[in-house]
């Protein structure tokens, strides 16, 4: 079978064509406009271009996002960096390197500025956090997963776990609707793993995964047992937590597979001796939550 | 640990408190009463009380969502028969089994009336031939999953799917952002299943399952080897369906975990010599798609 | 007076431009997405051309609402057979008839897939069904009315209202601010049908019609004295109904304009016997509520 | 048959339970309040009472919109007078009548009261330019009917129909959707007043009325033939009005009813001489559009 | 610095490209076709062009609500004169003016008809309103600022403060989330101006101003001294309010600035002798609450 | 006149009763679970309480909106810690404080944990943040205003410029509608500060600030004589900014009255040099985008 090839996929592709993430990128700028645009009236709708400046080094993130912003001011935008571009605007000697060009009448130029700016230096934040921490986990020799959790930014969890896989991180499960994950509090209601687990699959369907959180060598073997896809080590300390992966491992090689995770903790600093080959999957919520933005600006190019 | 116990989950806990769904409710009662109630006017706002029957024989589903259209008319509404029973009218006298107990001003138990008896037998018919489904296939002997699919009606994917588990049957994945399903289109826009599934890895994370359709054997080895989640194998004929899945299951044993399954073609009638104990998931839309209702009705109850 | 002409008026023109059913499909997308679209990353964004066949015989109906789904995909379609073609696949060497070609990018042809062949499988099932109620009628000679009734899924009353149309059956009253029906409790509720009617009145106005439910024949001459456009005989057995139905039509002839209806117990196997002449409308829900569907599918033509 | 007996039916009844309406009413308030309510802020949520007070004479109406207001901001509402009676402030020694009693938190009775107010003046006015007029009109001696037009202000359509009823005016046909008028423009693009009825009835169904606007009596005839349920008289002058009236009645007696139109042109100044007993009903939007409103204030019951 | 001019600003260019407002649109071109559009199935869609006419004396306002509703319902329009001049139709022979081109498929035309006349006849009828009002005031000799409302119709304050605007007057605080008004209640509340404004300069910032309502000469003084930087005076009579304002003035002169403002009881009746010049701005819901509309027609060009 | 009293205005009065904000929390919720709660089902709805803790230092900020996200998901809250206040778990032996006490159904509480822990982290960062900037300025002898910017999450401006209210930094304008900026491109667009500020006063009317950016003094002059309510110094270095700022205000004394702003470059690091007394307003986003989060937990108490 011969084929059209994909052979350059684009996380942009991701995004489906009509959408609740439109929607609410339109009641963004009407958050910012919510009335009149007195600026709009003193500048008016001469045909102007502006240029999207990156100013601090990072990861390009969060383009489908802002070209939607243009498309809804009524703007045409050419964009001259790829999505995922690690950028190093300190390397150059204006100090800033032209992502893209914005063209259109100037008062909706002004309109689709701080909006953009807001969602691009966020959006890249994030892919930059996660992109430098995954190439320290590489370097340090780890081969599994790191991923984010679900501590996203209200409403904004679409454009977060977006910048996280731009910038080489799982994204862990969507929502609760997702993957479903058996916590303490879910199996102290239940009595034990097995009826947690057994109750969870009854709804589930065999199209969702579970997840067991446990909180010692037991509980994870009761939960490899009834089948749990990843089993979450919870309060483990680390040399412990490192033992009892081994031994997990080591017990259900070729009976069972099953995934080992890990919680919290991991920083940029601390990641050279934290991470352990046989958790399978390191989550934190410091690739997204709290991290800082990259700088981005929108200037107008004066046809004087 | 002690606990609380939940010894009784039930469905409708699976729906959440604030949410879209009963949004959509506000929207079906609009749909019904876009401006003038001129039937509210001549009855007015007398408390009256009334009963909900079922008067054909069937699963009762639906339950949570016509308690909500109850809530929403500001009616009180206690139910007599817990949400999965199988009710059988025809063996009463009456030809009719009292399942509710509504009251309120009689102008809102009429503003409720026609939605929550649309609800209800759409949910109820949909729970009623999933469960015959199911028993059928058990009763053949068959121990596996009998699935649904995406054909729902749409805007009625939460229910239907909801329906679905009361009557017995797995929901199969809810839309194209759940588990991925890789079919011939996927495959040849990327080459082969490899390239697919590994594309398909990048943005998925380890908590979403993948499920990959073939056309011959071959493919369904290389879609095991990759690391599929589900194979679904496609356009085998009976005969050869049956013996390449124990082939397959054999060949992979103590290697990878993975389940088979087959789409369509499975009827109330010829279920007992469809189903083969090698596929794991039978999965069809006859148990959702152009299937029966069941008869419900609301009468008041006349305090002349 | 001259005229443009408009010869062959069609029923999509009943569909307004700027809409709340628009919105409707955009919410189905929504449902069908609501996050990430992975097979759409698979895929990519190469252009291709899709047909859209049908596989069962029936009348094609549902038309512009698959157009909108597809314009809201940024796709083109060009239709090849007009809504309301009785379409026999079943007597086609390929089994399949060619409705439309749809073009675009391959991940935007398969976000409209499922949708586009839901809404028109179940817009041509309840037009095939009333289209064949409706010839069933006209051959055993009844020239009246055959209608719908207020029994539509929820949230799809316009699509099932305007694919009974296209299979020629009358859609009834739209919902309860439309055409005034007062059933036996708006009369309890008053005290007589006079009453009722004159409460009615007095908020309908001219331009609404009534519609009184009547359990005898006493009742029908109260309902037509006081001005029922249409008289409801509810409860009737056979012979009963048609000479009732025959001395109400002499008794008031040149007196009052009225319509008599009966609703319920049609179906497609006692329709020859069932059908009277003196009775001008009957309404049944089988046209639409738990008929099947027409089926429908959407494949790709691959440009190998 | 007994019955509960709804002797006095109330406008507000033709109000839906859960619908639009109400989120129209929210929408409102957010329009008031887009962000913070710096003056919440400064006054708190001291309990406190407030009375509504008519002030100029006129009509009460739009109560159940008000109501609606002050509960969505959490305040109960005691009424003191029922929608529909005539208020005389101007005969009373403090020029004012108490209407209603607020209470609730401080802050929240200062959310309620412009929204209130803006709705009650509104409604109330236009009920009163309605009761004002078919008072006129009955003085005058004419028994048939005062109709509103589409023409009302967008976005409160229902709350302006609602109160041409609370002040005895026919709020005619609501929206396109309902009762359908066949326009010069309708018949130009069919040819004639037969085939644009004919297409109208293809679609319509037997529920909805179907109006006629003619130009001449030839006309007029044509639709009264071809079933028309009402007919407008269009450009007619007053005498020849008068006359053609006439004949149209006589001509078609004990053949076809049908209602005769006549839209504009009055005014409560030339009321007296403009009826005429074959006009069944004459519509005109003075009753709602561009007529003034009643004064009413909400003022804080100090409890010092 | 060279500039590109923005020489003639238009205020249509103070509406957002995308924004609520447009939404708004859509949901006035839902309340008038709910469901089926009967009379454009008889029309259909053949091309034709309508001109928009103008029929009674006033300042033309609304040009960009109704160009939405063209856009929306398809069609496209051409202006034939800029929104703020003054028609004189009844200066013409023909007694209308050309205002605009609209052209599309003749059922679109009939959609956007009469919601495009509601909204510019009520924009138009405020502007003419603000217009013959501030006109007045300044041949009286006023050069201060005349100042509509918050009392605006719900859901249309944007249209009308923009209707105001072209008409010449100040649109006064756009709602409560704007600038502060510190009526009695507020004063009441907190037991002295000052410690109001206080309270109200903790969150307001310095980007919002600060006006308080006095109802005597001290509080006046207390509220200029405290900083408020509009005072209010209320229940002043005549001669005395004129004394009050320019004590005020003068006692203040190079010390503080601030603006005072009167409220109400002014009418084109009454301008001439009302005004006062040390009153800064007199603020009146005259010119947009209850004033009359202008008239304005939809006629298509026939092409017989 | 005696008085209610307000003595201890709250933030949370700031929030409108019905509105927006309300909605936008609903959709948060609906983010976090858009289709089934598994877990939900796995727990039940058991009674439970559960507390929420503070585990990091910092003020307290989010409390309504936490609040909302409570009751909207049916469940009773207790604040033990009033919002505003700095909280010190680091000083406790628990390394943790109580702020509030939820109960209600398990599944409803755990429904609600990660939405109520997302806000209020954040807004309780932003308020920390926000408290330390102005508590180290106000050491420093700063008697003037830190205000934030624009720059806040697309979609939470009520929610961050909430929090700096909270944390004691003035808000800037909330929004392109809100107080005018005339920045360089609005002045370039004109010709002239002077032009731009004309052409703003003709559509803002008296209630709305203006503010102007400038480059240099002679702008300054010309933007304070023209009436500009604030001037934002742009690009002066440090000695210059001082100067320049003191020779402003002694020229201008007595005749205008305006404040001066700078933008950017404040850190909690710099601050002590940075701010000089001529400067009225230092806006800086630093205390809310990028800024941190405080850890906040909730945990069912168990009743074993």
């Amino acid at each position: 079978m011969t084929t059209f090839k994909n052979p350059n996929p684009k996380f942009e592709h991701l995004l489906p064509k009509s959408a609740g993430w439109k929607q609410t990128i339109t009641s963004w700028l009407q958050e910012d406009i919510p009335a009149f645009d007195y600026g709009g009236y003193v500048v008016g709708d001469n045909l102007q271009s502006a240029t999207l400046y990156c100013k601090s080094d990072g990861v390009l993130a969060g383009v489908p996002f802002a070209k939607e912003v243009y498309e809804q001011c009524g703007l045409k935008v050419e964009w001259l960096i790829e999505e995922g571009t690690y950028l190093k605007p300190s390397e150059t000697e204006s100090g800033r390197i032209k992502v893209a060009l914005v063209s259109g009448p100037v008062k909706d130029i002004l309109q689709a500025e701080r909006l953009s700016l807001n969602i691009i230096s966020r959006c890249s934040g994030i892919a930059t956090q996660s992109h430098r921490t995954i190439e320290l986990a590489r370097k340090s020799g780890y081969k599994g997963i790191i991923a984010g959790t679900r501590k996203t930014t209200p409403g904004l969890r679409l454009l977060e776990k977006y910048s996280m896989l731009v910038g080489g991180i799982d994204p862990h499960r969507n929502d609760l609707s997702s993957m479903i994950m058996l916590k303490d509090n879910h199996i102290w209601a239940t009595g034990s793993i097995t009826k947690a687990v057994e109750s969870a699959k009854r709804v589930a369907g065999f199209s969702t995964k579970i997840e067991v959180e446990v909180q010692n060598e037991d509980e994870a073997n009761e939960a490899i047992e009834v089948g749990a896809d990843i089993v979450m080590l919870d309060n483990f300390t680390g040399d412990e937590l490192q033992a009892v992966a081994k031994r997990l491992k080591s017990k259900w090689d070729g009976k069972k597979i099953f995934l080992l995770e890990c919680s919290g903790g991991l920083t940029l600093q601390n990641i050279g001796e934290f991470l352990c080959k046989d958790i399978d999957i390191y989550s934190t919520s410091s690739v997204h939550q709290g991290c800082g933005i990259i700088d981005f600006s929108l200037k107008i190019n004066r046809k004087d």
